[in-house]
């Protein structure tokens, strides 16, 4: 029984870049997550066959590492494939090949499934998975936590949740938050520094109309990098919490 | 002299489609964009060509005619060309084309040619129009004005601009005002109404920082449409003006 790995091409859009012209990280995201939804639909288990069912994936946690960071018009490759799944989990990884073919961006991720209608995680059925062909194991891989803030030194901002950060599992999409973290960073750092890792976890959903708050603290580590740490909390419901390394563009990078 | 019409496929990814899974106006119009951003680019007459140069294009006004809207994962092909140019403007046109060849969106578009550092608009240079192969003509083309926002029963909503609001041209992208005129409307409206025409107009560039009002009224007219007026503000400046034509989706449809 061969897991089977689902490839995907993907040109990037000038629409999906920031200011730089680099891939933003929520792009990025969206882009893996489009190839693993394009795996399940070719396999006859798409979001529609489960929104037959009442149910739909959703995304728990993930960590992206990023060698370089691919830019605008470039055309990239991703590769997807589920590794195991148990009882109530599903892990997948994604690889990112930059146009000569150079991996450029890893990622893991733990997905579940939901009952549409009550809102909760429910026991993975085998006829679900049993397509993607990843073996059976028991065993919970221990997944990175993330860094945690520095109530001390947090900063915040609010953000109202609007119409289009509704996805069709109506909440929130998994890539704003990462939109309202990045955004807690201000302007010169980001212009200055590109990210290298991600780690986030998502702990609770959130609705149209919520009012978030998006709070940070950044640190340096004893390497020179920067690490932020991200936390969306809904009122005092923590949302998610979520770590990046950031490290100094060199002058001579192209950025 | 034939006018280089340019063609481009894409597919509709989930990530730029709102919950009902249906493109959302500002990604279609990205999409259109990006278009015109690759035939230039495949002219030699591409973005960092111009910035060489110290210019960039900029969207004045476009309008747009929906008949149906893309769906997520369909693939679309958007077909491109200059239409003419005087001194000071080119008008270009776009078509979208569904799945099964159908026209499904029609726009139109004035751009202009800014100096980057001076934020001014300058001549249109030949060098920069003449590989698109549309004629010169000293008429200028009178474009839809958007309807006026009724002041007495209008709502708005304030927005600050992010990070990722902004593009290489380094002021706010023009989809960003689309997402933040829709945003005006209820979740009611928008999951009962679809679109089917546009018009707006740029008046002054938005940059990072900036805290925006997005005003609003809804009228219905005697044909049973809403129409939507919207206006952007920063303090007393008016940034863009638009309207939007908006139909009760039948139960029938696949909305």
């Amino acid at each position: 029984m061969e897991t089977q790995i689902f490839e995907s091409e993907h040109q990037v859009n000038y629409y999906e870049c920031d200011a730089s012209q680099q891939l933003t990280i929520s792009m990025l995201v969206n882009i893996m997550m489009q190839a693993s939804g394009e795996q399940s639909h070719e396999l006859g288990v798409g979001d529609e066959a489960l929104a037959k069912k009442g149910l739909a994936w959703i995304v728990l946690q993930y960590t992206v590492d990023i060698k370089h960071i691919p830019t605008a018009h470039q055309k990239i490759k991703v590769t997807t494939q589920a590794l195991s799944y148990n009882k109530l989990f599903c892990y997948r990884e994604f690889n990112v090949y930059d146009e000569i073919g150079q991996l450029c961006v890893t990622a893991k991720s733990t997905f579940a499934l939901l009952d549409s209608e009550k809102r909760k995680m429910v026991r993975i059925q085998d006829e679900v998975v049993a397509p993607f062909k990843a073996p059976f194991s028991k065993r919970l891989i221990r997944t990175p936590k993330p860094e945690k803030i520095k109530e001390e030194q947090s900063t915040e901002s609010e953000y109202r949740v609007r119409y289009l950060d509704i996805d069709t599992n109506l909440h929130v999409n998994n890539s704003k938050y990462l939109d309202w973290s990045v955004d807690t960073l201000d302007y010169e750092f980001l212009t200055t520094h590109k990210l290298t890792h991600l780690t986030i976890k998502f702990e609770k959903e959130v609705y149209y109309g919520h009012q978030i708050k998006s709070q940070m603290s950044l640190l340096e580590n004893e390497t020179g990098q920067f690490i932020s740490a991200h936390r969306i909390m809904t009122g005092e419901v923590v949302n998610s919490e979520a770590s990046m390394t950031w490290e100094k563009i060199e002058k001579e990078s192209s950025r």
